[in-house]
């Protein structure tokens, strides 16, 4: 194709322009976006995060600009240039850890050293002896040893138990036989693996004398530290493209019967004895558990801004785009903004509410989370387990662990809760934003393809919800028997069964605490129906599941709208004016009330509210999606993505939407380089190729 | 990467095998699939079928195996390549448009031709005169002319009115100019022109001396016969890659007052008179609603099989892949097959349920169409319009327009519902697989990709709803004015105001019919409730959207619900044998008490149940989940998708699925024949390759 004629160059888009309409949206709005955006990130974080922005954007290396048109190879290739250039980067500026974290999420990629430089790092520190730091993990640091986490197989995944790859422990030669047995051994799904890897930290079951001792880790060399090229009896590759997360070199590994050291087996919290051949257990997995905690916290807080990128791309598009008149509009005033439509409204306002109230959860989850570790570090005891196969939970681990206990289960309720809102809110965000959300230019779709996997890792979400209902089950029983210890979970029980022959009376829509607390009965409620259908009725745990899956929502839910309205009355939030404030507390609102029409079956059924209010609650949140309206550009200004980080044509903060969906299809675009043959008599794709002898 | 060492060949997967479970549960059932599949399709048609797949499986071009490894310009190269090929065939083996379909329907991927194939040729047929089918059609039917639909502009989607194109009438030299004004005049998202066309039918705005006579189609063409070069004043490409559909070359195109003669204005419908000028409407447009909603009603009854295509892929693989020993078995009793877990359960078998509903739904919209065709052959009429500007209303064509009427808004309400449930569906299925789910190898995430596009054309999901609720609340005036004509619509609407003073009593967990009526019920209640917001309460269309899309996806489910019961006591059916017959009894009731259930505040709030019959609707699916899980593997067999069509390694029939994945991975996979270099420090991506120097 030849470049854009003279006369196309001249052509203006239609008025009113994009730009034009945002800057009305924002002039329409007194929201202060800078204190909000200081209140949410802090401004230092925001000023660390424009100094790196600046240093990224003015590397060449970091063009964005022909992403959404490379096939998987390029795509891939190029992502390792970038991961290889940030790696020089953090270097050369002396980047923290944060720092090196925040250019990967601007860069907005996962790339093949995603993996290295989280869980095989941490790994390696974590599980390591000072001896394997020395061997392994200083390498590593250095990225002279490159490496994964290889623990899911092709035949299992959430199962750990289940992990066929073997080690054999030979006192003859003080040495560990790695070895896949099947085929489903092969790991499978491994980040940084396929591609990139040198060593593997493989988890696999541990045998000694015939004996099995459960998973456990050990590093192994897989490929030439020189020709890259796999060692023999190593099989290693990369899985294949996948949904999304393309730039990621996910891959598999068969191991035959391979012989590493001694040494090779990360031995901080289990070992084997070199001259009994004994298996011990030496110090405390706490740390483990505390890990997890913190993994899926962080996916929590995650989810809110992984949901804003969406909201702020279809908000700003729908301020922009314009379709139809008002069907009740006098005379020719003009096409309406789709947000001005309530269904658009509808769609949109209560995932913007969502995007601070998972903020705010998260929040809240970690510093929990890093108040408790303070907690541990004072009391930690070493546990005495029997049997040295199992796992000990966490209550067992310290005596004070009602917090730890509590803390695990929401993280796991928060993260299949958190995730899945920010999952499927990324894709109503697309639909929202009618057929160019469709183009890869409205930056939503690959951003919800590359998000998809946080569903399924780290838990999936559904299995998750069972290890919340075994704990909110368990603390039933300990509030019954009146054992009970010092935590919300126990708190929320406890008063519901107070009030069990009275029953409820919250003022949902008039207090905001009532609401809060309607959402606990729920949790309350349903948990005692559970434990009913459990321990007196005696139902298998398999017929239960689905009961379960709503549980854990509901929990999940009551933590968001309780961490929503905590921020909301907590005292640091002075610093904000009036407007912001009240704006809030609206989001708020429309958060939960829009969740609970949407779970009404469950507020009235278990009388934590009327069928009346649930009617009512759909009159106020119409009446709140009119009063968010008009500040919507603003509160999605305040979550403050630059522009190259949505790498969107329908979210530029400018406006500018039509001018870059043409500039990117006419301009940018490879496809249109070439010249192809139309008919089907003439078997060349090309003009003026040769034909294809094959078709 | 090497190939598969000798080792590797020899592993085998863990027992049991995929194989061994798929044949265990094959046995486990008596259903018939044969007789349920040829029940479904007619046998003739599965004979065409597999009859036009050998012809497709022996010929090299269709080989799939490259698919999801290629990038966008090859996967459209390919694709053309394969368009072609298909042409020949049909050309070769005098398929007719049905087998030609069904060929596309094999391939299972948007060709280059698509949009020539249908919407080009289509509307040259519907709305060209004699001569102009001499002139363009003819040729185009032959591939001389290759062609598209261009309606869809930068700045304009579902409001056609709105369009920027102009074609301005020259009387001097009996020509028309058409003309892009503006960048927003760009038309988009036009399927086959960005790089097959040479010609497009383009809608644009008529202006005769100056006064605008809304949008008509006008042939243009835009690229030269010979180079396939953009003519003079024509600015034409692709638009670039998209979530999906990425084998279709959706384009753009600009015009600069491009000259074309009268001839190239489709003159079916309304002409400009080239001796005075004058604008004609000389026939009747009744043709063009009738076309609409023959296209909604195919993409009803394609959800089905859209919906099935994931369906059978989870269940296959669900039975296949097992994960964790059930909580309560006593004793090593190995892992349970996840589809044993009533969650999985739970979210698989409803949307097995949907498949068949939606199917028989289609099936029936389809027979009354055609009907309805008939009887408007039988007796139309020219319209009298003042407005020409103004579309005239379908019922405004003939007098006995009811049921047209009817039949048109069930096309929208039932589009939007069952292409939602079909996409959104798609991703259900996809999670349901686990990690694997995520792999393109699953077939789920392309084809669901490949879908998403149909929830937003042929009038977007949400927009369609304001066209449904407009009909009923018109029937329903008419129907409190005695004036209602003769269509279900109209019959539920009585039927409910003659028992308002009684209210209802639907024993909808012991009688199906009566689940049906519950579901009608409902329809009925918010119909008038909707019109008391309207017409007594005189509150705004723009409020009372949330309410209506609401009210028009409770009438969808009414169809649907409807429908398969209809088709479960149609006498046809009575060549199912007793087991197959209950089957379907138990899917269809799986399906209506779901809905209910998911939909359970509006069933209670209109009084259509009671709040205690949703607590036993529960309790129904659980039960129903258990009768219906030994039939699941029969139940997808019956679809009969060809292992070729699927291209899944979780959906084959045989279950190999690890085998599969395995086999696609290392030997496919193109990424695994070249070998990264892994260092920071080494600025080359490739081993042995020169550095990159901008790195």
């Amino acid at each position: 194709m030849s470049p854009n004629p003279d006369w196309v160059k001249k052509l203006a888009v239609a008025a009113p322009r994009g730009s034009d309409l945002l800057a009305a949206e924002r002039s329409a709005s007194n929201l202060d976006v800078n204190q909000l955006s200081d209140y949410l990130f802090t401004k230092a974080a925001l000023d660390t995060r424009d100094r790196i922005l600046k240093i990224l954007l003015n590397d060449p290396i970091f063009d964005k600009s022909q992403n959404y048109f490379q096939g998987r190879q390029e795509r891939i290739q190029a992502s390792l240039g970038k991961a290889k250039r940030l790696r020089q980067l953090q270097v050369q500026h002396s980047w923290s850890e944060d720092e090196y974290m925040i250019a990967n999420d601007l860069l907005a990629e996962p790339t093949p050293y995603g993996l290295h430089a989280s869980m095989f790092l941490k790994t390696l520190r974590d599980q390591g002896t000072p001896e394997q730091h020395k061997l392994f993990l200083t390498r590593a640091e250095n990225y002279e040893i490159i490496g994964c986490y290889a623990q899911t197989e092709l035949g299992h995944g959430s199962n750990v138990r289940g992990l066929e790859t073997t080690a054999t422990w030979n006192q003859s030669d003080k040495t560990f036989t790695l070895h896949s047995p099947q085929l489903t051994s092969s790991k499978w799904w491994i980040g940084s693996l396929g591609k990139v890897s040198n060593h593997a930290v493989v988890m696999a079951q541990l045998i000694i004398d015939g004996k099995r001792y459960g998973p456990h880790p050990f590093v192994v060399q897989i490929r030439d530290m020189n020709t890259h090229q796999p060692l023999p009896n190593v099989h290693v590759g990369d899985i294949g493209p996948k949904f999304g997360y393309n730039t990621m070199d996910n891959g598999f590994l068969l191991l035959n019967n391979l012989k590493i050291p001694h040494v090779n087996m990360l031995a901080r919290f289990s070992r084997v004895d070199p001259s009994s051949g004994r298996y011990e257990q030496p110090a405390n997995p706490a740390a483990i558990y505390g890990t997890l905690t913190w993994v899926r916290s962080t996916i929590v807080l995650q989810s809110g801004s992984v949901l804003a990128r969406g909201v702020t791309i279809a908000t700003r598009y729908s301020a922009v785009r314009r379709q139809f008149q008002d069907l009740d509009a006098k005379g020719n005033v003009g096409e309406n903004q789709v947000l001005d439509y309530t269904m658009v409204q509808y769609r949109l306002l209560p995932l913007l509410a969502a995007t601070f109230a998972l903020h705010f959860t998260g929040r809240s989850m970690i510093s929990l989370y890093e108040e408790n570790q303070q907690r541990v570090a004072r009391k930690q005891e070493p546990p005495k387990l029997k049997d040295a196969n199992r796992r000990p939970g966490p209550e067992e681990l310290n005596p004070g662990a009602d917090l730890m206990a509590d803390l695990h289960a929401t993280s796991c309720a928060l993260k299949s809760y958190g995730s899945t809102v920010a999952g499927e809110g990324l894709e109503v965000c697309r639909r929202a934003c009618g057929g160019h959300g469709y183009s890869s230019f409205s930056g939503i779709g690959t951003w919800f393809a590359d998000y998809l996997p946080t569903l399924t890792w780290e838990g999936d979400n559904y299995m998750l919800t069972q290890q919340v209902c075994r704990y909110l089950l368990k603390t039933a029983r300990a509030v019954l028997a009146g054992k009970a210890g010092d935590n919300d979970t126990a708190r929320i029980l406890k008063t519901f069964l107070a009030r069990r022959d009275t029953g409820a009376a919250f003022d949902v829509l008039a207090s905001d605490s009532d609401l809060v607390d309607a959402y606990a009965w729920r949790v309350a409620y349903f948990t005692f129906e559970a434990l009913q259908h459990r321990d007196v009725d005696k139902q298998s745990w398999n017929s239960l599941l689905v009961d379960f899956y709503r549980l854990s929502t509901a929990h999940a839910q009551y933590m968001v709208v309780k961490s929503f309205y905590g921020a909301l009355v907590d005292p640091s939030q002075s610093s904000l004016d009036r407007q912001t404030t009240t704006v809030l507390q609206q989001l708020f609102r429309l958060f939960a009330l829009h969740t609970l029409e949407r779970e009404a079956t469950e507020f009235f059924s278990s009388g934590a509210t009327t069928t009346r209010q649930i009617q009512l609650a759909r009159k106020a949140i119409m009446k709140l999606l009119g009063d968010i309206r008009p500040h919507a550009i603003r509160l999605v200004d305040a979550w403050s993505f630059p522009d190259w980080q949505l790498d969107s044509s329908l979210g530029r903060e400018d406006g500018n939407v039509y001018e870059d969906l043409f500039h990117r299809a006419s301009e940018l675009n490879p496809l249109n380089k070439v010249v192809f043959d139309p008919y089907p008599h003439n078997n060349n794709i090309l003009k003026g190729e040769e034909p294809k002898s094959k078709l």
